[in-house]
């Protein structure tokens, strides 16, 4: 039910062009997961990213164990079912929520104990309850359940949660049973060159469906992210998908694909929309700004989205600063539509 | 460019089953408009009205005037290519949200001071004001600028006002030059019927396209509202359409309608979508009660709209209690499309 090829090698750089066949459907990659932390892509219907060329979503596990719980969206028929999205589904395995939402989280060999974000409540993940979770939910991809560290961490700190990672990561391989689901590991090392490639070794060597770099874009400076994706995307296997978790902008994309990473996911397109940031093909502007009042052009004369075909800057402008809802829902439209062709370019580039 | 046909009048009762041709195309009536306050319909896209079964939407002068500015509109190129809103549109006098939404207004023959409701700023607005402001904007259908009173109020004071908002219909039709926008006289007089009485015999000797009945649904009993429209609405031209200001729910349609009204506007269907509050055909729910958690079937089983046929109540109850923007989207999709199917049902029952 999960297969990875790859169709294309560039001859200029590593960069791929592949396939990766889920229960869901065919993905074309490289490719870019919008996110969908709670069950929903803020802002849009299902058809809405089926047009601007959305293949795959991200949804969070933290987000989902907590509200509504993952038993609720089991018994309801599945993550796919319930929220309408019958396109593949990846899911991360909470880790990275634990240690930037939650509070008083504390971690032992055995899991995580930590309060909900939103209540207090007290939990504790391991990852075999990662896995459960995740089977529950029921996406196409599912990850090991990982420590994620922050930026900057001393050596000693990130050596040890390396190695926690990679213990975590053979636990989680044991207790997943879902055949129809993949399962990706995770790299870790924080910006330490020789603990990503101990980690790199260790991860491989339990086996996995496909492998991710996670612990990047997490605070440091660009050219160590940079340094790490191109010294750790090489040494992962070449017939498995290669995933940049949380990464990132139009620019980095292009980076990481040129450096052999296959999948992306970041929160940039929808929640700069959000705020009134807005991708255009001259440069990021501010929706904001006094001097799209009386701007009536699209916001990009270049895109062919259905924000771009219909409203003028002034109107885009107008709704940010009333506040209306309909600006969220424009907004994204336009900033999804904009990566998905950054990166549909680049795959059809390759060659 | 305006025409109103009476197609059918019930045996049973006053109802009237018509077409209004505008510039921007035909509406069948009776007819629910839904708000589109700020040149939206909130979390709505214009297909999305269409696809409910919206004929006509109401904009509110007020706003409009105060962000981003007629001007802006008119120099867009009207409001209906401002907002991609193709299908006619009706727009407020401003007077209504004066005299509810903005400070330290002070009335006079001339018209009406008051203070932005947003940054405080000063302003004046005039019969020709509104006019000249609704004819920038550029609806298919003006209202004249009228003195609303709210419940309660006393006999001398609605008697003054009353006679204030006669003067500005008279003034309001002068004002007004562009041959491709109807327009609407507003009767007044609070609940008492002598008032209501003269008002309406003035305001048709001045002579309007359509006829409105304004100052309801503004905190009287529900009876003396009834007891209001079915004194009024016989006494309007019948070869007019007749205007229902602000109201209301399912029943006060059904019963409005009953009474010779062709027209309806409110914000229930809008606002209470935003607040969980969801019309069904087994009554009113809160999609935010417990009870829904669990419950895996369609908000509305005899409901065909987008959202019944998608979604469950348990993952609307989960948008809900998230505060995703998407519960907005869903929820305010079934709410308009429930108002528009019971008129719809209505008219079709006329003959």
């Amino acid at each position: 039910m999960f297969e990875f090829k790859i169709i294309k090698k560039d001859t200029k750089s590593n960069a791929r062009r592949g396939v990766l066949l889920t229960p869901h459907g065919e993905i074309q990659t490289p490719v870019f997961m919008p996110v969908g932390t709670q069950g929903t892509v803020k802002a849009m219907k299902p058809e809405e990213l089926i047009e601007v060329g959305t293949q795959i979503i991200l949804a969070n596990t933290y987000h989902l164990y907590l509200r509504p719980g993952d038993e609720i969206i089991k018994e309801s028929g599945g993550i796919h079912k319930f929220m309408n999205w019958h396109k593949p589904i990846l899911t991360d395995s909470g880790g990275f929520q634990i240690f930037s939402l939650s509070k008083l989280n504390k971690v032992s060999e055995e899991g995580v104990a930590f309060q909900s974000h939103i209540d207090g409540s007290k939990h504790f993940l391991t990852p075999e309850r990662s896995i459960e979770i995740q089977n529950n939910l029921g996406a196409d991809i599912i990850m090991a359940f990982d420590e994620c560290t922050f930026y900057p961490v001393n050596y000693n700190t990130a050596k040890e949660s390396m190695s926690l990672t990679i213990e975590w990561a053979s636990r989680s391989k044991n207790a997943q049973k879902n055949k129809f689901q993949a399962l990706f590991g995770i790299v870790q090392g924080s910006i330490f060159s020789d603990l990503r490639e101990h980690c790199t070794e260790e991860i491989i060597k339990i086996g996995f469906d496909g492998y991710a770099i996670g612990g990047l874009s997490v605070g440091e400076p660009k050219e160590e992210m940079f340094k790490i994706v191109k010294q750790i995307s090489p040494l992962l296997p070449e017939d498995k998908p290669r995933y940049l978790m949380g990464v990132g902008t139009p620019d980095d994309l292009k980076e990481c694909i040129k450096m052999g990473i296959d999948m992306f996911d970041c929160v940039i397109p929808t929640r700069n929309a959000r705020n009134g940031k807005l991708f255009t093909s001259e440069g990021e502007i501010n929706i904001k700004q006094n001097k799209y009042t009386r701007d009536y052009r699209p916001l990009d004369e270049k895109c062919d989205c259905y924000t771009c075909k219909n409203y003028s800057r002034a109107y885009l402008r107008h709704l940010y600063m009333t506040n209306e809802i309909l600006s969220s829902i424009l907004n994204t439209t336009h900033n999804i539509c904009f990566f998905h062709k950054i990166v549909k370019k680049i795959r059809e580039e390759i060659c």
